[in-house]
């Protein structure tokens, strides 16, 4: 399946991840089509395994390993989805997981990796260094570390997500995907590759546009670290393996606000009854504002990690706003 | 498909439906699976249109009216999820629908109600007299009533849903399914009869335990009206119609408590990505708690009406309690 020449491989990852990742639903509402003003098909990812896509990727990454050094053990850096997604694939290899996470990773997140029996060892962003980390647990400890995006099996599992969805849903014209470290957009790029005329959209926070600034740029840039609601979406620079696929392939980058995030999640609440996280439905919340234009659309709600108390803080403010 | 000689035609309603009602996705939880003792399958009908089972019944029985008849219009009473089934249903046969709603009906389940562009009249549950109030809207104003459960095709519609999860699911053991009217069990018993040694076991909120204690008596026996965050199943008397069909095939009738039904919304949230509202979760509750007990098991999380600021109330008291 890879039209594009970048040795990624969907198809091989697809059949790693058979019986193992859930196969999510596609669902639709009337509601959502009307506001789009197409026919959307959301692909809910936020009903994956770990609770969001990042365990496609995460256990093609694993499956992929030579055995004996599996057996060693693995390690990621991760403040939310990643941490999770590695822990549990882990978990089902009974191999040891080892997460660095940040001292401000929401709480949510660490709870259920360290529910899936990983070690979470916490740095603090600002004063530990994180590359002397990693280095102390993959050289002395033997680990493999398992990188969030920017690693061409991570990238393969996560296309497997669209790969589902233009089997289930003939002719799609767009497949719209939030962007972060762009592993998501760059697998649905290269699964759209092998379908005909389907256009990827990728959507950024406003606050977190670095994909958007670096195809202005025509390279990759660095912004400050950004602050917005979706967390998984707070990266500085794209990938260096992701960003060229992205560049050559992507339609074009959306930007939504924070207010319109929360929106997003308030429309899965009371329409689709689905709970998503900030990062999981900015896709769906360019549509919502009709910032798409196309007429059958898929779309990657792609997370649904939010602690309880968190959820409600989020749409209380909503209410507060309207 | 009528084994039990109901003269209820699941088959006929799977007919009507078919590309108007979703065929709901079944999700699986492999911690569902270690909580419940068995493996576990949910079939999502809080993902219905309407956000809960109610509009395969409400559809098909409008779908089945004369159409003469049914362009006059049509009345329900309900103060939930039967009232937007109705009301969505009408829309989209383009006839009007007038639905009586008690004053206390949970707010979200009214708007949602409008939205779908019926007329709510709200009475007092206390002072006024239903009966009249049905009587002037049907002899006088022509329009046909639609029952929330005591009609063969409401009950057939029902059903369909337990159709579906044999057909995705083979070789289940029981279907658990949630009890208020007796109308989705009854419709569940119908569709299980068609197929080989599937038992049906009932839940009800411990408080509204009307069809456990009919089915000790031996005959329909009224309770006060239920105390239970369960609005959907505060029923204070099994169907005439559901009851002996309930009677005859229902293996038996587990109960339930507030706390319980809690829990499971805050499981369905947490690991299931899964908006959920009290009565929905009846049956996912009972599972949780370890009290079926069989190796593969159906589930129906019946629906998710269910507004923010009451989820996170709900939620809020669980974090206390806990």
């Amino acid at each position: 399946m890879d039209e594009m020449g970048t040795g990624i491989d969907v198809d091989a990852a697809a059949r790693r991840l058979h019986g193992v990742a859930h196969r999510t639903p596609v669902l639709t509402s009337t509601t959502l089509d009307e506001r789009a003003g197409g026919q959307v098909f959301v692909k809910a990812e936020n009903l994956q395994r770990s609770g969001a896509f990042k365990f496609r990727g995460a256990y093609n990454k694993l499956a992929s390993l030579d055995p004996g050094t599996r057996a060693k053990g693995v390690v990621a850096f991760s403040s939310g989805n990643h941490a999770g997604a590695v822990a549990l694939a882990a978990k089902l290899f009974g191999i040891r997981a080892v997460i660095l996470m940040p001292t401000d990773a929401p709480e949510a997140k660490v709870a259920a990796t360290e529910g899936y029996g990983a070690e979470v060892v916490t740095f603090d962003r600002f004063a530990d260094d994180r590359e002397a980390l990693a280095r102390a647990l993959t050289e002395e400890r033997g680990l493999t570390l398992v990188p969030p995006y920017d690693d061409p099996f991570v990238i393969a599992g996560q296309g497997t997500a669209a790969r589902e969805l233009l089997e289930d849903v003939p002719d799609l014209d767009v497949i719209v995907v939030p962007v972060g470290g762009g592993g998501l957009a760059a697998g649905t790029c290269i699964a759209a590759a092998a379908a005909t005329g389907v256009k990827v959209v990728g959507v950024e926070p406003a606050a977190g546009d670095d994909t958007l600034r670096s195809l202005v740029a025509g390279e990759r840039v660095a912004i400050a670290v950004p602050q917005t609601i979706a967390d998984g979406q707070a990266v500085a620079t794209p990938g260096a393996l992701t960003f060229p696929i992205n560049q050559r392939h992507l339609e074009r980058i959306d930007l939504v606000t924070d207010d319109e995030l929360v929106d997003a999640m308030r429309f899965c609440f009371d329409r689709m009854k689905l709970v998503a996280e900030p990062s999981g439905v900015c896709a769906i919340a360019a549509l919502l504002q009709g910032k798409v234009g196309y007429g059958r659309v898929g779309v990657i709600l792609s997370g649904g990690n939010v602690g309880a108390a968190r959820f409600a803080e989020l749409l209380g403010r909503d209410v507060e706003r309207q």
